[in-house]
């Protein structure tokens, strides 16, 4: 069999010390990081692994050590928009970096069907990570289960579910930066103000259609409200169709996302209307689609590589045994271009 | 400490065997899969492992079954790409669900820094995946060497660097899909043609561009062929730039990804060019951005959920045992929408 042969191969402590010329307790010492071994000794051991191509066995540690310096990172995002949100890539990245400064390895868990769901929260509870850092986790689902049961070091990027009351996690202001938006967007003079609301059963979603109708007050008219499921362009490209089938008249959009930003552009152009002048379209990430529209997208920039390395963080503390549970609230800031 | 606590409240196979009144040997037996478990005490310890809350410590059992049931997936590209090409979403995603019917769990590991690479060849030593996919591997790299000192069960997508000749690896026909589709571009009556070369320093955009030359023959012109570095919109759009400024008498573009169509298109109606009517448009891949494109983008079908599920088979073949090495070659078709 594959595996058996090639652990069959895989150089031992015992090659280790027979090539250094000390116990295979000096080598375990070192490769342990522990202290009281003699700079020669050290010397030795360390041109013997590199002759013999010695590896330590991470999974023997993990019983002795109880650490993996691994960390998972739960995805749970639909199909679509792993595919296409250009947000995830860069919280993933940012995720990435903070724990490989920290010489953690970050393993991303993909949560695609219900069975994924099962797998993933067995495989947290087999030891193969010390901690794990999750976007978009719902309440009740087997992972947010099995690390309030096991109470595994988490993080969350956003709100954790109701349950989690432990959790850390970092999140935007996603109100108080929707209703800036809208504010910036009446500004420009628009009296008829829509917005195409995404995911809306999801706090950003819920948080940011809040910050719109909190900035109109009294010109807040929810017939201009068009829910769309996802944050996605082709679900802003059909909200935008049908919204203005319903109101012809408007001149002002808020789009819930930049990808949803951009349908929303690409239907008003079909229509015939022009961006920014007949509709001003303001948007919300400040991802790779705000200089791919055009005209340029004024929206909101959110810091998501920051949530990525701040969601990190938080779990490389609780690893070092801080066990409050920490909100960490990242700023917003508007980046205003063409579009409106 | 926050890990050994978590530790330390974990059910065992000591307190299932007192809630299901049969020996810890029973119980070892029947979480490991074995025979010999009456059907009562197999009801008795399903019960109380309910009841207890007891999951089976995999890192333990690793080091007597020698198996994770994970496979890690590494993902080594450019950090924009990782962000903006759908295609790794897709691939990611096909890999994942093959692994998911096989009940092996996916860990992807993203190659991001030189940091990262070396870590991510200590990680695969470590003994906490089965298996590995590798996408975008690279000839003298840490885990290329890794994955063949420790004859670890791996599959490419693409071709495996040079050393790795003992690898499975799954392809599409880069060559003659690019050729394919020039053909059909130069048969809509265009004599002036170009190509947005991208990634020239890998197998993918070399094959591209060969396939390109191979189509047009006598008719190549070198003064035509644009190189960029990434398969990115930005890289395309500027490409597109230079080579009208090169050549503002060209009447067709081969973009070598559609991400560098969608920039070439934008960059074409800078300049005041009509697609399809001044200039045709082909790209490659027909991801996301082929239908983003006004007008909507002549393309290559690449199967990119199919390389995913190929190669996370090809791995699943060497964890049963199959030590043959295994080319396997999907097919592409040719998309024609309106761009050309």
């Amino acid at each position: 069999m594959t595996t058996k042969r090639a652990r069959a191969k895989r150089a031992t402590v015992h090659d280790v010390a027979l090539e250094a010329g000390v116990s295979r307790g000096t080598v375990s010492r070192y490769v342990n990081g522990e202290r009281y071994v003699s700079a020669a000794a050290r010397e030795a051991i360390e041109a013997a692994i590199a002759k013999v191509g010695y590896v330590p066995n991470t999974a023997a540690r993990n019983l002795v050590m109880q650490r993996t310096q691994a960390v998972g990172f739960i995805v749970h995002e639909p199909h679509s928009l792993f595919v296409e949100d250009p947000n995830i890539g860069e919280i993933l990245l940012g995720a990435n970096a903070r724990l490989s400064e920290a010489d953690h390895q970050m393993a991303v868990l993909i949560v695609d069907t219900e069975r994924d769901t099962e797998r993933v929260a067995r495989y947290l509870s087999g030891g193969l990570v010390d901690g794990v850092v999750i976007v978009s986790a719902r309440a009740d689902d087997p992972i947010t289960r099995v690390v309030e049961r096991l109470q595994l070091p988490a993080a969350y990027v956003g709100h954790p579910p109701g349950a989690a009351s432990t959790a850390s996690f970092v999140v935007i202001d996603n109100r108080g930066a929707a209703s800036a938006i809208t504010e910036r967007l009446a500004a420009t003079g628009r009296s008829r103000i829509g917005m195409i609301a995404a995911a809306l059963d999801r706090d950003s979603g819920a948080d940011r259609l809040s910050g719109f109708r909190a900035a109109l007050g009294d010109r807040f008219d929810d017939t201009l409200v068009e829910p769309v499921p996802l944050y996605s362009y082709s679900a802003g490209r059909d909200g935008m169709r049908r919204l203005l089938e319903r109101a012809p008249d408007l001149d002002g959009v808020f789009a819930a996302s930049d990808a949803v930003a951009a349908g929303a552009i690409e239907a008003l152009k079909e229509a015939g209307r022009r961006v920014p002048e007949d509709v001003g379209v303001v948007g919300f990430d400040d991802s790779a689609w705000a200089r791919r529209t055009t005209p340029p997208l004024s929206t909101v920039r959110q810091p998501a590589a920051g949530l990525g390395a701040g969601a990190a963080e938080l779990v490389l503390d609780r690893l070092r045994g801080e066990d409050t549970p920490t909100e960490r609230r990242l700023d917003c800031e508007i980046v205003w271009r063409d579009s409106a």
